[in-house]
């Protein structure tokens, strides 16, 4: 008995169903905001890949045998070293939906082969990108029944910012790390960390970053840190017409982020579904230096919860049509029937197993498609199926085109 | 400089316009004969790719570091694999359009990583499977303008039957992979090597598989060696309203396939574009058997034929529209307008890099969106926008819902 490697899955004719569906929103998304496809090979240089992996990362890299290449870990290395390399007009903006592969030890919801959806914008230093991305993944909520996200926003330079003026910028990496664990391990936790590492000052950096009041309150705080990072966060408020909070605690734990950082919940209790950050300094390891920004829909995430949502009214096939010949002797007018509907638009099968009737309307059936048309000597005397609606039960004799039309309708 | 990987490619946004509208015609084609989409992980364990490979292929997988797994090198192992430890209602009718990878030589046109698309079926021994498999193969030859391909069959059990009553089955797969080579190297070398092999049989084979006349002489011909075998491609062609040659020479290379083979050329001076063949054996090999037939289309070599013939025609984008503020201050209108026209399914691009006109209209026309929509201060005052179309050039000013209507008819 072969099996589906560790940590990995094959994904049924079901399953597809959902997933060609979520993933199918969220490119027409990102294609209407003109975002390009690029792909690129599943493996890189290994050189590449550990330019940007950092320790933890590097570790999960699916090495080649031969250790000149591994397996892509994310899809901004691939872009990075691609735009880094071409000369695509700019601003260039380009998403991917592909697979990525982390060596880790899977866990209930973690795999170590998943999709990633990404849009990024490589040559604009302007908060217009910002604020068209965060509009971008509001729409990808709204487009899955989520119209309230929470938008999480901070900037990079505010948090440095911090770190100077408390003098703790040598631990800047590691207290970064730990307040990235927020939603994993509580404010409390957090807190003692920050001790361990800070002494006196953690008191006193977790009263900056937990400031309440509006938004307009916490980037008056957040100028006398780093008076950039707050004009940068003001101009994309004043370019969004939908809520978004300004949190000073928000870090995302990736070291390369330089700028803005977000994050967006679908709603209060389900956590970060979309996330990202600007990251000007990447694209410079890779030979060429331009700005750039971007984020990535935790698309499993979201396939996840739709099949959640969907169990009941799960479609099972594509197939619109099942073409059943009453015996045999009739199959050859059966596939010249199914030419005529699949010229139509109209997917269908025939049966490929001789079966008898009565088997080959289970198979239909089992399979989830809808209708079937049945031909017998009758039927093709005058030019009709008989068509069988496979849940209800109910028959009625019908012309080609009428069915056609009633399919296509 | 950090490259692409030896032997692989990156695909352009450009590249990717004609790929997906390739890969898109041939999707629907499988669909409409309802094939359903299976998705397995890049890897599979070494011992299920070895169990199929051969000795060349073989050598050319891309063994993961801990030789644990290696890269799929085609898609009928992980098909066999799944298949043979899941039960789906059989038939299976399964497609896939999927990257795999081999770790050859490059040459021109041949790529360490390339795509491609297989359609198969589980668990039918009839002969209607290959015929609706040909059939569907003619209707992809037909999406992509030839009309007329020539489809080529045989079968394994008449070569089987042939290899017998010559008594020279020992020297079968030696002399099936010479057979094979026909079209790479030319009969006279083809001649040549079999004389080698089997001396003065040599010639009495290739009286034999060199038979002229009418598919019914050459199925008579056939019959003496295997009735079964000449029965089963005499069904094939009563099923199939279209040109068929029976082709007694045709091998097709893989050592597995056990029963009718085919190959498909677009047109007579363009080689094979689709092959394939029954294999009811390779199951058996993953733990449970059936019966299974399948074809390969080659995508990458229809990709190449339809980029060249539509060198001139070529679109650059999806993006239909650009919405160009005149002056940053109306940069707020054109992101609410173009909200607008995404909502209406249309794609539009708004200036990320607060560019003057000219600028911005220059990118609009660098990437080939085909019409701008100018914004400014008369335009805001009137509802209306300025819409240019970047190819004629000419202007005309319109509002925003005619401009919606004009493009989405």
């Amino acid at each position: 008995m072969k099996l589906t490697p560790k940590g990995m899955r094959d994904f049924s004719p079901e399953d597809m169903l959902i997933r060609e569906e979520v993933i199918g929103i969220i490119k027409q998304i990102f294609r209407s905001y003109g975002y390009k496809p690029l792909d690129t090979p599943v493996m890189e240089y290994l050189d590449t890949l550990r330019a940007k992996a950092g320790e933890e990362v590097d570790r999960q890299i699916f090495v080649i045998e031969d250790k000149e290449y591994g397996l892509r870990f994310d899809l901004t290395v691939p872009l990075a070293r691609y735009a880094a390399t071409h000369d695509e007009p700019k601003p260039f903006k380009r998403y991917a939906i592909e697979k990525v592969w982390r060596k880790e030890e899977p866990q209930r919801g973690r795999f170590r082969e998943f999709y990633q959806a990404d849009v990024d914008i490589v040559g604009s230093d302007s908060m217009r990108c910002e604020a068209e991305i965060l509009s971008l993944a509001k729409d990808v909520c709204s487009a899955f029944g989520f119209k309230k996200p929470r938008i999480i926003l901070n900037n990079r330079k505010i948090l440095d910012g911090i770190a100077m003026k408390l003098n703790i910028e040598d631990k800047k990496g590691e207290v970064f790390r730990v307040l990235d664990k927020l939603d994993k391990i509580g404010e409390k936790k957090v807190a003692g960390m920050l001790d361990e590492i800070l002494g006196a000052k953690s008191k006193e950096l977790l009263k900056i970053i937990k400031c309440k009041g509006t938004n307009v309150q916490r980037l008056k705080l957040a100028a006398e840190y780093s008076e950039e990072g707050a004009k940068e966060l003001e101009e994309i408020l004043s370019l969004c017409n939908f809520d978004i909070e300004i949190d000073l605690f928000l870090v995302r734990g990736l070291g390369y982020y330089t700028g803005p950082v977000y994050e967006v919940k679908l709603s209060d209790d389900i956590g970060t579904v979309i996330a990202g950050g600007r990251y000007d300094n990447l694209l410079h390891v890779y030979g060429q230096s331009a700005p750039a920004t971007g984020i990535s829909v935790g698309i499993e995430r979201l396939i996840t919860l739709m099949s959640e949502k969907k169990k009941s009214v799960k479609k099972k096939t594509y197939t619109r049509l099942f073409i059943a010949a009453v015996k045999p002797e009739f199959y050859k007018d059966a596939i010249k029937i199914a030419a005529e509907f699949r010229n139509a638009g109209i997917s269908c099968e025939t049966d490929l197993n001789m079966r008898n009737l009565r088997k080959q309307l289970n198979y239909a059936n089992v399979l989830g498609i809808p209708y079937a048309a049945i031909i017998g000597e009758r039927e093709i005397k005058e030019e009709k199926v008989t068509l069988k609606d496979m849940v209800s039960g109910k028959e009625e004799s019908l012309k080609i085109k009428d069915v056609i039309s009633m399919l296509t309708r």
